[in-house]
Parts: C-alpha cells; sequence; structure tokens
C-alpha cells in the first residue's frame, strides 16, 4: 500500500485532502470514520494525530499527518497548488489558517446540524450565532474576490481547495450563496478546475 | 520604516510574531490596537487582513498579512525556525493548525475572560465547555512532550512559538499546568532560548 486516509465522505476537511490527492493523480486508501460515534477515536487514531479527527494521513512508511490544512501543505509544496513567491505563500497559509478559525467553525458546524444531525438540545443559541459568523466569513471571502479570481498568488491554490470545502455545501447549512456573486463565481471557476471531483466522488 | 505590526500587548497570537521578530532581530513599529472596543476595525484593519483581528503585519512595501500562523511562516522559511524536512515541516503545521483550531479557541478565551474582561453574561456554560476543552489540548500536549523535546523536527520550530504563547499564561485561565509535567518542562526549554522574549516585552 502506498497511501491511507482515516476520511470521512461527508467530512469538507477530508475533502480537501481528497481533491488535492485527486489533481495530483496520487493512489490512496480510503478508510471511513464514524463522526457521530466518536467512542473509538483514542484506539483508532491515537497513535497518529492529536486532535483524534479525520483527515488523519499514513505514509507508506507509517509516519502520519493530521489537520487538512498540514497534509494539503505535505503534498502541495514543490508543486503549481503552493505560489512560488514568498509574500503568496503567506497570502496562502492566511487563508488556510482563516479557514479553519473564522469559516469552518461556522459553516461547517451549522451545515451539519441542519443536515444531519440536528441542532443538539441546549446548543440552539450557537446556531444563530454560527450563522452569524458563516456569514461574516463568507463576507471576507466577498471582499477578497471582488477583484480576484483565486485567493493567492493569482493562482488556483492549496487555499482555493481548503475554502471551497466548506462553502460549496454552504447551502446545506441554509447559507444563501446568492447574496456573495463573487463567491458564487469563484466556486463555479474551481469546479471547472482539470481534474476536479466532487465531494461524494 | 522597515514593518508594521498592528499589534496588542495581551495578545499570546501577538506575541508568536513579537518572539519570532526578536529571535530574528528584525525591528518593526508596534501599534497597540484595542481588543475590547472592536467598532474600528474594519477602518483600520480592513484593506489589511480579512478576518480584521490582530496580529496583522505591514512590510514596507505596504502588502499587508493576517493570522499568526501565516505571518510566522513568512518570516520563519529558510531559517533554523522551520525545519528543513518535508515531513518535519508538515508536522510542525500540524500543531500550528492545532493550536488555532483546538487550543486558542478554547485556552486563550477562558484565559481571557478571568484575566480581563469578565465571563460575559449568558455564556457561562461556554465556560466549562471551554476549560475541558482546554485540558484536551494540553493533554495532546502532553502525550507528544512525553519522549519529544520539541513539536517538529527535533528542533525549536514555529509550532513551538505558536504553541507556547498561550500555554505559558495558561494559569491565568486557571489551568492547572502542574497535571502536565511535560508540559511544564517544555515551557521552561522554551523559555531558555536564547532570544527568548517574555508577552510583556
Amino acid at each position: 500500500m502506498a497511501l491511507l486516509l482515516f476520511d470521512s465522505t461527508i467530512s469538507g476537511n477530508c475533502y480537501k485532502v481528497r481533491l488535492l490527492l485527486a489533481h495530483l493523480g496520487l493512489p490512496y486508501e480510503r478508510r471511513e470514520v464514524d463522526v457521530v460515534d466518536r467512542s473509538n477515536r483514542l484506539e483508532l487514531l491515537g497513535g497518529l494525530n492529536p486532535s483524534l479527527r479525520v483527515p488523519t494521513l499514513v505514509l507508506d512508511d507509517g509516519r502520519s499527518i493530521g489537520e487538512s490544512g498540514a497534509i494539503l501543505w505535505y503534498f502541495g509544496e514543490g508543486t503549481s497548488f503552493v505560489p512560488a513567491d514568498r509574500f503568496d505563500r503567506a497570502q496562502m497559509l492566511q487563508w488556510m489558517f482563516f479557514e479553519q478559525y473564522d469559516h469552518e467553525p461556522a459553516i461547517a458546524v451549522v451545515r451539519f446540524w441542519l443536515h444531519y444531525s440536528g441542532v443538539p438540545a441546549g446548543l440552539e443559541d450557537r446556531f444563530e450565532e454560527k450563522t452569524a459568523a458563516g456569514y461574516r466569513a463568507l463576507g471576507a471571502m466577498e471582499r477578497h474576490l471582488d477583484g480576484h479570481e483565486w485567493f493567492a498568488g493569482g493562482a488556483y491554490s492549496l487555499a482555493d481547495i481548503a475554502l471551497y470545502a466548506y462553502t460549496h455545501v454552504a447551502p446545506e447549512g441554509n447559507f444563501e450563496l446568492d447574496r456573495f456573486p463573487a463567491v458564487g463565481a469563484w466556486l463555479a471557476r474551481v469546479a471547472a478546475v482539470p481534474g476536479h471531483v466532487p465531494i461524494d466522488a
């Protein structure tokens, strides 16, 4: 075996990795991990990923990497998906950290609640709060994309892959993407990149 | 002028940048930004950082970078603070993403509430939740540090700088670091690295 991905079909964080590996033409084995029942996580991922989450990527020598952004970086550096310019690389990472701090904890969670699990009892106040935070993140993306085709370096990069994953399924969290025309046009550009695969591929 | 840092003295995220710039001997101007009254953020940082947060770093040519991890990367790459090996770089980024996703939203927020602002009315349930999440993050660090001197590549790197920032002030959030002896020993190693500066320098 070459690469092993501890994966979840519905996870946008896992989809980021699958999308990059598809672009790079790298074969890998997928092992589906339950994202609702997490009781076996320490046993399954304890030695592999400090956060006990998917995606977790195991290399052919048994070493492992956690965090979608770090896995993207590992496979992306030295390819066309990471800009050659130092400032552009920092901008790419800026948007990848933004995605994990501002975008994913809002949009991915609201989408999971509405589309998969239901809003947990007692967390109803979070729903509105995270919806508002999601719209702020989409607004920040819109401000950038109104005048830029891509997030960093003038080309499709890891930042676009990272931000596409949960943005394109944001309507599953009832986010109205019609309000963000530049985001909508960018989503279409990403989906048209040669080698693109959908989240349910 | 060379570099301009939109800064907050009490922010661990800003301290990460100050600590790396001190190690590198790079001079910069600090501009203190209010972290309680955020009403002028769009005016102040709107063209500079999509998340409207500090740290925001403005280069001498006027271009800017947001997100502490991206700023660290920009100044760190090509120095001894970023490992030369590809896998080690990915491990470093793994811990930096872990810090922003699991550690900072728990420990930094609890510390801010207890030490600076008080727990906001209506968010009392978050206090226990974030305290528990903070302890989980410290536990993940302890598991790694029990057997490793540093977080990535066998040497002090950006990952150590990123994780040190809020871990060393975690007692201001009532986190009991005595329960994590390997974390405690690592904190002492970081503070002993030549060129170290404290958060209030």
